[in-house]
C-alpha cells in the first residue's frame, strides 16, 4: 500500500465514471450512504441532488459529510474525503455544473439533456470543501 | 430505472470484486465511510476488520450501519443495504470467512494467505443482518 500524492488522487477522482459514495447522518443517528456523480472545482467536489432527498435533508441538518471513491479491482485503491457542504440554488450555476457532471457520466453528446434534467427547480447544487483526505493506492501490494 | 429482484441483487452483490462502502457514525456524530471486502451468508453480509479501526469502534457504539454497492459505469446500478451488526471473535469462524473473502477479492491461489492475514488476533468478524434493501438497475435508462 502506498499513499497517493495530491496530484495523483485528483487524477484518480476524475478518471472515468467513478462515483463517490456520500455518507451523511439521519435525524435518528443512523448512517446513510448513496452513490453520487461529481466533478471537481479546484479542491472542492460538486454534485447536484433533489432538495427533498434524504441526503439533502441530512446535510441541511448537519453539513459534515464523508465520501469514498474507490477502484474495486485488484490491487485496489481508494480515496476518503471528509468535508463540509454548502448549497446553491442559483439557476445558472446549477445548470452549468449539472451539464458538466452529465457530460462526465453520460458522455458529451448527452451532457445537455442530463444537465437540464438535473438542474430542475427542485434540485440544488452542493459544494463539498474537504477538511481531510486519505488516499491509498495498491492496497494489496504487501 | 428498474428495481432488481432479490435474486438479481444477490447476484449483483457477489459478481466480480465489487466492494461495499460501509457507513457508520463517529462518536462526535460525523459520518464515516470506507470500502470493505465482503461475502454473503444467506441474506447476511460478512466482513472482517481490525478491532481498533474507526469503523469497528463506531459499530460497537452503534450497531446500525448502511452500505452501498454500485456498478460505476453506464447505465449504472446500485444496491443500498441498511442493517445491524453483530461480532464474532471465534478463531475458526474468523479464519473460515476471511479465507473465503480473500479468495473472492484476490483469487483462490491467494485465499489462504489473505485469510490468515485477515484472521489475526486483532481482527473480528462482522455479520450484517439487513433490515432494508434498495436495489436499482439501469439508473440512467429514462
Amino acid at each position: 500500500m502506498a499513499e497517493m500524492t495530491k496530484e495523483e488522487y485528483k487524477e484518480f477522482l476524475l478518471e472515468g465514471t467513478k462515483t463517490a459514495k456520500l455518507a451523511t447522518v439521519r435525524e435518528d443517528g443512523r448512517p446513510h450512504v448513496v452513490p453520487i456523480w461529481f466533478v471537481l472545482d479546484g479542491d472542492n467536489l460538486l454534485f447536484t441532488t433533489s432538495e427533498p432527498s434524504v441526503k439533502a435533508k441530512n446535510m441541511k441538518r448537519d453539513p459534515r459529510v464523508s465520501l469514498s471513491v474507490d477502484d474495486q479491482t485488484p490491487p485496489y485503491s481508494f480515496v476518503t474525503i471528509e468535508g463540509t457542504v454548502s448549497f446553491s440554488k442559483d439557476p445558472e450555476e446549477l445548470l452549468y455544473w449539472a451539464t458538466r457532471i452529465g457530460g462526465r457520466y453520460m458522455g458529451e453528446d448527452k451532457a445537455e439533456a442530463f444537465g437540464e434534467r438535473n438542474a430542475s427547480e427542485e434540485e440544488i447544487l452542493v459544494r463539498i470543501t474537504p477538511t481531510k483526505v486519505i488516499a491509498h493506492k495498491n492496497v494489496t501490494a504487501w
